[in-house]
């Protein structure tokens, strides 16, 4: 990757803050949703705020250290559930749905003997699940690199579909512990301050997820400035999955709205691997995960919606998907002081 | 008003929280999104999540105060924005038509020889403008019940058409002004701390804005315990007819989604005038204004959206509604543990 392909385009922006001041309003009184539409305006290069091609893509992945008590729901449901986004009934599949977004499954790697074949279901799986984490690395450095690459190929086959605007959820039994080890070795930060409680611990059970997290980075002692190691030895296929697609969306200027902590903790990756693709990313909404608020700051990402979510699987990015179209539709259809007759101060 | 008509439905929102647990997501991971789900079965007693009729309502008036130099704007911009809504360039009719609610814009007391008749304009004009309160009361004590009976003739009007739910918003050359009066007599703060930068004031502004505010309680003494004395002498015709709105849109059991500042200093009037009203409102986004912060923590509410807006007109309420939309979704189509065969915890 070229380092100029992930300059933001400057005049792009300026061009829509320039449409944006004209319109019937105080300068800036929007806020952040002017600001939303300038950002997209910077990634894409576009100054027509359209984005009609919006999809999620959901990277789904199986966990060995799930086996550990780490999660209040057995890992059969990560399967189940891939079954349930296929037929259109998962919480994502509605809101995508309300959104104007087609949803996207990816298997990077989930214990089953095969999922039948769907228009919406990549097979992209490294294997049945990552090894337990507890007792070595998650998987090889080969493998994590592998799934990086098949987020960056499931990304390249969309924008030929002429994809505009990349959400990403996730889903595996257990995910949220990769990706709080993911944090505490690339922030830097103690375990107890960047785990959380998942789908729902208790005060026990959370306590034990964070000596899990703790004993896991002793053990395998991940290189926190090699985001492929950390990958490899703490995280999960799902993730590394989604840290490629990041990296691809980037490259091709499409803007990429991230969900919770999980695909946070693939953002953190990526932008190890690749510093500029952070400008290419868009906070949709605060979670209730711990080390969310400190991943979104590392990346200088300020997110919109205040729901305290904790579901994943690309909900809260779904939820913010209507803001980009509030955007646009007052870049193109809001009337100027000029053709309205209003007076400017 | 009966205190009983004010009462919440806890059957309806226990069995929409109840319906909500059998989803196919860990309880309650939908956060906020379950509990406005919850608490819009709890308002309207209904347990379908579904508001087709949606309305903006935009109350307009213009303010003696205005003459002061307390807004960057001259006060002919309020007539010519009401012009603005008719015609469907605002920002507000933008953000409506994307959140499919229709722009109902009311004239509280607009400074104008007459507007046209328009299907969307309601004229319920109390005079051209308050009277400057920096030299006296607003209005008088009898037009301050009139404005607020208005607001409540026109929610009624709406609702004989069968509205399902309302947002308000505002417009008014000078409004915040009146807004942070009586913000900093109803919950008795000062001034200084419930005075925020309007449309764009510098330092300087600000502080002769503070000055006027203080001067024009100290001049009025308007009574805290008396709501309709506060919005005679410090309030403002469209502050006072969307009070009566909200009070008129809680008795019929609709929920009312509040924008920014000006509407948040109309919900403390209702909740002055009746305190169990607050339950019946939402409050959509946290706007930049100083005092909104305020009002919304006495009220008992807290914001979705964080967006840094300070642009009025219902901006904020609107982007808010596909949220809705979104919760009510939820609860029709997605598939439950039993439909989809997945395993619950």
């Amino acid at each position: 990757m070229t380092i100029s392909a992930m300059d933001l385009d400057v005049k792009a922006a300026a061009m829509v803050q320039g449409l944006l001041d004209r319109k019937t309003k105080p300068t800036g009184s929007l806020g952040r949703l002017e600001e939303l539409a300038v950002r997209l305006a910077a990634i894409t290069g576009r100054t027509d705020g359209a984005f009609p091609m919006k999809a999620v893509l959901i990277a789904v992945g199986d966990h060995g250290i799930a086996r550990k008590g780490v999660s209040l729901y057995p890992p059969e449901v990560t399967p189940q559930m891939v079954l349930n986004f296929l037929s259109g009934g998962a919480a994502i599949n509605v809101l995508a749905r309300q959104a104007g977004a087609r949803v996207v499954v990816a298997d990077a790697g989930v214990n089953t003997e095969g999922f039948p074949d769907h228009p919406s279901l990549l097979k992209l799986s490294l294997g049945r699940g990552t090894a337990d984490f507890s007792q070595g690395p998650a998987m090889s450095r080969q493998d994590a690199e592998l799934c990086v690459r098949r987020g960056r190929e499931a990304v390249a086959a969309l924008a030929g579909h002429g994809l505009d605007l990349l959400a990403i959820g996730e889903m595996g039994i257990g995910n949220t512990t990769p990706s709080a080890a993911l944090c505490a070795c690339l922030l830097e930060l103690e375990p107890e301050v960047v785990t959380g409680r998942g789908t729902g611990l208790d005060a026990a059970a959370w306590q034990r997820k964070v000596d899990v997290v703790r004993a896991a980075l002793e053990l395998n002692a991940p290189d926190k400035d090699d985001a492929m190691d950390c990958l490899a030895k703490v995280g999960g296929f799902e993730i590394g999955l989604l840290a490629g697609a990041i990296l691809e969306a980037a490259e091709r200027r499409i803007p990429v709205v991230l969900d919770g902590f999980i695909t946070g903790a693939a953002a953190l990756l990526a932008w190890k691997l690749e510093p500029k693709s952070a400008a290419f990313m868009i906070a949709s909404h605060q979670s209730q995960e711990l080390g969310h608020r400190h991943l979104l700051e590392r990346l200088g990402l300020r997110p919109y919606l205040n729901l305290d979510l904790r579901l994943g699987e690309g909900s809260g990015a779904a939820l913010f998907l209507p803001l980009v179209d509030a955007a646009g539709a007052i870049l193109k259809e809001m009337a100027t002081f000029e053709s309205a007759g209003v007076t400017d101060k």
